[in-house]
């Protein structure tokens, strides 16, 4: 048995098997076999290994972005004058990726308090009599609790709310700060690539702070520079800006990175791509639900004892910042992986070659006969 | 020379190797071989290609979120009657996928100042005379700066602070916004496929203004609904509403997209699941550290030259909104890897089958023989 | 016809083909071609099984996290005393993942009106008669609408502004809120990983509530307490608290999983990064642009009938939680893809030894006939 064993173990050391071939001496084939090879070899090397770079390994990045508005709205509404800055504008105010730049707005001073309800067009809150006005009880489209009587001068229920109740029927046209265009957002992203231990900022090599004090993006002359005007950012993503600066929008800002880290890392760096969301002035606008951005907010204070708000329903500019990082590298895995598949798609070639062989040529009894031998059966 | 490579070249062109193969004619041998061939191929057809869609590429979706809650709360306490609007109880209030909505709340207003500390129940804050009171120091459980008394009254230490400190010891019970459970959440989801230049909506092709304008999620009748009744989502994701309407919790809500992009993108559909995070009602919770949800925020005033602010600690349900796209189409590299790794496994197959030949049937010298040719050694 | 058919079939159920193979029997081609698919075996185990853990299936985590910050702050400023608590000093207030914690401030009462322009170090604003002063303009340093007049008092420009302009010209050194370094940061983590139904909170079966009460994060002794000093993030992330503390900064805290679902669920546990973002202390700071983390917010209030807000331009540390996790599962398709893949790359070694044995060899000749038959041409 132990020699056996021992037998065994020389045999596979010493012995090594190696398939038997014929050699087809038949132009033809040869010639379309040939050509099938080469066509899945160039697919090898030229595809896989070239143009999708399978011999790299991937990773996708960990991006961090800190945005930042400048610029100055003068309104002048019934000789009432007031200069908007950053912090009159802007929400959140800390520079978030995702943040919305106000372009219009409806402001209405509120206390708690009883008031008429709005009437609205389609006669939804009107009432002709107190009957119409269930006390405790709020309607679909009312602002407030009924407190059971109806108004005459308004003909709507009398509610408790926040009085007066804010009448956005009509938005301001034009939009109140339509000067936004001109603002710019100055945007810096940070990203990790973690397991090739790389981090990069979009402040690349060639942006230095002098010239990000004189830039201004632009994809073809200064595709680098991270200073972008609003009004460009909208127009860009297809928008039209005295539309959207009205009711409202949202544009994403999408910096992508495709780097090659098997090159230089300075040749790592972001494009900044732009597009509208939920529905461009490009699209069919006809059944199009729920077009605008807007969303209100109290400014809270306190007057004679009394609890006042200043309730905002702001229309605005959101903008959505998405980084998408991908980062290649040479590793020995993938690169082994794709040869030995395509190793697997050269035997499919053989098959294909064989078929024809047997299959369709005149002499294929010939070549059957030299192919294989049969054991009795 | 060079009659020697052209040769080499021309054999290379006009010749074509195929391998010698022996047929076995054993029935037992080829049923069972077949058999495990066709498994392969089964496997290789029915799952790698039919089942996970080998033959596809695949993308992941940047998604942008934007979210709109809607509904009133109104509140008497002890005869102040207020009213709650969205302004009142969303944080923060521009509409961004992760947000609060506020159930029930501790108010102070206070000012800067000098009060005694609280007295909790396990006496930590507790002080017998000033001189457990540390001047300029502050204790990790208290809430300001000692000026180093100690009141008698409550026997705790004077410390410098905003002041009254807030007393949170006992929550409301009920909350004080269970009306909260009757809010409806908008949301508008956007999801770009940027490799196949693919961009949808949430609200997708059966979803218009008047669906929008009547319907209400539901899984079975309404899927596609993108307004939600908070109390359905709160009870879907496994918690009761009245317990975290009081103390607060988190709750995420999964927008899963899964679109093959070989059938018609109308079938590209968004579907709604819904979560808890950081642990359920349904849990066991006694070992559980840190339920609930709750932050303090400041609403600043100034009344008779002073500065004031109600400090609110806000019990709420946090709802974090996550989108999660993948999309495949058919693209020629995954589907040859997938050949290529698929003829490599027949391989498998085939060397199974030698095994059985070779060692296990009584023949098998006899089948060796016809395999193998031995050169000397 | 039928027949044809019917013997294809029986002939393809009942045969088998099995490649015939020459046995080579010679030791150093052996020795070699064994060594080499050796290799080629050993690397398909070890590395792409048991290193790469190239069996199993990968999925990435959703996560959720959720922050809250505690610390008290004492300011003493020319006898004018203040407390500062989380809800004066953390933007946004609800605890998202991404916030400011400020540490340093320069605050200005403002109201809409007519005052002098900011003399600036460089001349930008100054103006010697009304003539510099265009009415109606602002210009891109300015902070307002000019009036037309030069105010002769400073040599600016009169301006439409909120005033007074605040002076940032110096920020205040050293920062007013230093005590910040010893805030501490609690972070409560969730994901989930969909394909395996796996959710996990970092607050993992070692934490619980008596723990989470005295424990303070520490890479060595408590790596898994999820409670953190402010100050240890930052100089973990590279940056010297002072100095950050005075101008503010950005610093990233990855939450890292890597969870390997064959095992037990309790080994799937957090590991917790710091990383600076947009350069930190340790790097070159010569040509860096833009360092230092600020932005200005107002919080609005009317007094005696007049709008107001006290202007912040706040300085502090932004930290941005990103969380990674990536867990595996044994897998029937990615194991048989790597042994498909891998029989393929067997292949490239028998290929490797044929040259050997065919060109290589003084027996070449011998062996070539061996291993080929000719069909005549």
């Amino acid at each position: 048995m132990k020699n056996t064993v021992k037998g065994s173990f020389s045999n596979f050391f010493f012995e090594y098997e190696t398939p038997r071939q014929v050699i087809v001496k038949n132009k033809r084939v040869a010639v379309v076999c040939r050509i099938i090879q080469l066509g899945v070899l160039a697919y090898i090397v030229g595809w896989v290994f070239m143009y999708e770079k399978g011999y790299q390994t991937v990773d996708t990045a960990i991006g961090s972005v800190f945005t930042k508005m400048k610029g100055l709205s003068y309104t002048n509404i019934s000789g009432v004058e007031r200069m908007w800055d950053v912090a009159d504008y802007v929400f959140p105010e800390q520079g978030d990726s995702s943040f919305v730049v106000m372009t219009n707005y409806i402001s209405t001073i509120q206390t708690q308090g009883k008031c008429p309800e709005l009437p609205d067009g389609k006669n939804k809150n009107k009432c002709d009599s107190d009957a119409d006005c269930d006390e405790g009880k709020y309607k679909r489209t009312g602002n407030g609790h009924m407190t059971g009587k109806c108004v005459n001068s308004t003909s709507t229920c009398e509610i408790y709310s926040w009085c007066p109740v804010e009448d956005d029927r009509q938005i301001p046209d034009p939009p109140i700060l339509r000067a936004a265009e001109n603002y710019t957002l100055f945007i810096k992203n940070s990203i990790t690539f973690r397991q090739f231990k790389v981090i990069r900022s979009n402040l690349v090599e060639a942006v230095n702070q002098s010239y990000i004090n004189r830039c201004l993006y632009n994809p073809t002359n200064d595709p680098l520079c991270p200073i972008f005007r609003l009004g460009d950012i909208v127009e860009r993503s297809g928008f039209n800006f005295s539309e959207i600066a009205r009711v409202g929008g949202a544009v994403g800002i999408l910096i992508d990175w495709d780097c090659n880290l098997d090159r230089s890392i300075k040749y790592c760096k972001p494009n900044y791509e732009f597009y509208g969301l939920y529905g461009t002035g490009k699209d069919d606008k006809e059944e199009k639900p729920s077009l605008g951005y807007n969303f209100r907010y109290g400014k809270y204070f306190v007057e004679n004892k009394v609890e006042k708000r200043t309730l905002m329903k702001v229309f605005g500019i959101r903008i959505d910042i998405v980084v998408h990082g991908r980062a290649g590298q040479f590793d020995i895995i993938p690169t082994l992986t794709a040869i030995g598949s395509g190793v697997g798609i050269f035997g499919v070639a053989t098959v294909l070659c064989d078929l024809l062989l047997l299959y369709l040529l005149p002499k294929r009894d010939y070549y059957k006969n030299m192919k294989f031998k049969n054991t009795e059966s």
